[in-house]
């Protein structure tokens, strides 16, 4: 089934990715500014349901990679990723029939709809993580039996570069990250082909629409004068798990990422309390009095109070009133499997998942 | 014309790569013992003359990327070399007539040899440089028409890469390293492939029987007790820069590379001076009381003073006793093209080139 997604769906597309970023990700606002100007050109990009696609369609996965903040810098062309589509298509001798996202999460969710405005294909309403992570081979799709290879990655100047074999997906994760680095930190990636049985199976379904219907729902209570955290909660089943004033943020780069804490005062129903959350570019786990109360791969939302925008890692400051929402993790992160690729233990943090959605 | 490289030839390249690898290249004492193993089993590589070889013939250039000390440990397996090969072979649709060295000095003299050992094919008597030096676009062969892509890297464990784009020989030279420096520190590359054509004209010719010759001749003069160091000068047209003792090395690994710093104290004819030595990975500039008196392109050989025999930036200790031989640089890099590749300012050093030999 194909729908054209609206102008107005591609502002709420960019404030619902930005939620489901969970901190990291990237702000989407370029990704939506490019595809607006699209848009007033007469660009019109469609969503297919993943249900609807054939088992053995080819599709081409896209994401940038690097550092966000270089990503924001220097705006992504839509050319040149559909670049990096074309060259793994050549490179295989095959065609592909539909794009999908490698994140759904921050500026990620907008990269096939940058792709599909320029090679006619539309976008599979399906991403490999549900969320944002900070590495590839954190997704629910790096489960399936799909080779952690070929994967593409290229960059305006005219750099491609293909890997052509790996011998699993964090090792096709370490070149790659490298290769981005050689580049100037920031890469157009296509990754390794999936088929249509392997999405239907491994990707996380239906998460572009879930981002569009979140940022409508946060849009429509603000125009209401409604609270858009309740709303959020509403329709997501999350839970509010703290309200406060942030009273501290501490950032490292470290090994090519943003690690640090944040710590926010309660306040309303949380006040005498503090809520403490660790990331590297994503929330990762909040602790209240040091004991834990939410990990990944729930996903760990900090919201502007007022306005229920979401609020990255790298943006997070001294004074912001904020929520902090936590959402239920997609299905295939909380299997055994799962929990090895994204769960606390692969952060570092010597915990046990533990779900504030399983009590 | 092919020639059959002999036994002995193989030890003689050994002792003469290393001389000519001017401190770098690494130790070819590995490869050595390779090519020694497989000829006892029956082996046996063909050398061809550069003059011979047609115009249109595709040329594979085969090394080691990495860091020495890291090679060293990882002995090479000539299968993973001809694998880049024959990749590159595959990726462009063409059949290789024979095998090149990127570098004759140090250890990659050895690298076409091992793939040569399993694919059949001869070796051309020339290389890219005529010496050693620490990255790939500092090499006469850069300077021709060929296109700064693709080059394929591999290693033992499975992985593949093929850079199918790059702006320019030193872009080259950075995402490779980095692609090296995912895999571990040490990969097998494939260079762009060239034809005899770009070959005649920009490769340093008969540098392989060149090396072969100057390890025979250390040999035969050591084995009738004559001096080993007169019969290089007599040999190379090179001229003895210094004798003393190693009394200082300062040695920093920086940016991948093993910069710093050696100092010798004069004796026999050169008592009551010092001469310090800079180095990156090669010796690069020698200096007697403040004043440049060698510099690269200059081929600048640290030697032991009794046996002739070649040693290593990473190898050179205090106590050691030692000659300074300067040999001319291949012509190549004496042009303004060659100079602006790997004359002195292309190491940081701000000075014009001025050779030992113009004078």
């Amino acid at each position: 089934m194909l729908k054209t997604i609206t102008s107005e769906e591609i502002d709420c597309l960019a404030l619902g990715a930005w939620i489901l970023g969970t901190g990291g990700g990237g702000n989407p606002e370029p990704g939506r500014l490019i595809m607006q100007n699209l848009y007033k050109e007469g660009t019109r990009v469609q969503l297919i349901d993943p249900d609807t696609i054939r088992d053995d369609a080819s599709i081409a996965t896209v994401a940038s990679q690097g550092a966000p903040l270089v990503s924001q810098e220097r705006f992504k062309d839509p050319k040149v990723i559909a670049r990096s589509v074309e060259l793994l298509a050549r490179h295989l001798e095959i065609q592909f029939s539909c794009l999908m996202a490698l994140e759904v999460g921050g500026s990620n969710a907008f990269y096939p709809l940058m792709a599909a405005a320029e090679l006619g294909l539309p976008v599979v309403d399906a991403d490999w993580m549900g969320r944002a992570y900070p590495e590839l081979q954190m997704a629910g799709m790096c489960l399936s039996d799909i080779p952690p290879f070929p994967l593409v990655s290229v960059d305006p100047r005219g750099f491609e570069t293909v890997i052509t074999n790996a011998t699993d997906w964090k090792r096709l994760e370490d070149i790659s990250r490298k290769i981005c680095s050689a580049y100037g930190s920031t890469a157009s990636i296509c990754l390794p082909p999936a088929t249509g049985k392997q999405m239907k199976n491994n990707a996380v379904p239906r998460t572009l629409s879930f981002a569009i219907e979140i940022g409508a729902t946060v849009k429509l209570a603000n125009s209401r004068k409604e609270s858009p955290i309740e709303a959020l909660l509403a329709l997501t089943g999350g839970t509010l798990l703290f309200q406060g004033k942030v009273t501290d943020v501490e950032r490292r780069p470290s090994e090519g990422f943003l690690r640090g804490s944040l710590t926010i005062t309660g306040s309303s129903d949380f006040t005498h309390q503090n809520l403490q959350i660790e990331f590297q570019n994503e929330w990762l786990l909040a602790r209240s009095d040091e004991a834990p109360v939410a990990m990944s791969p729930d996903l760990i939302c900090l919201l502007d109070e007022v306005t229920g925008e979401a609020i990255g890692t790298e943006a997070a400051r001294y004074g912001q009133r904020v929520c902090v929402v936590v959402m239920p993790p997609p299905d295939i992160f909380c299997t055994t499997a799962g929990l090895a690729l994204v769960g606390p233990r692969a952060f570092g943090f010597p915990l046990d998942y533990s779900s504030a959605f399983s009590t």
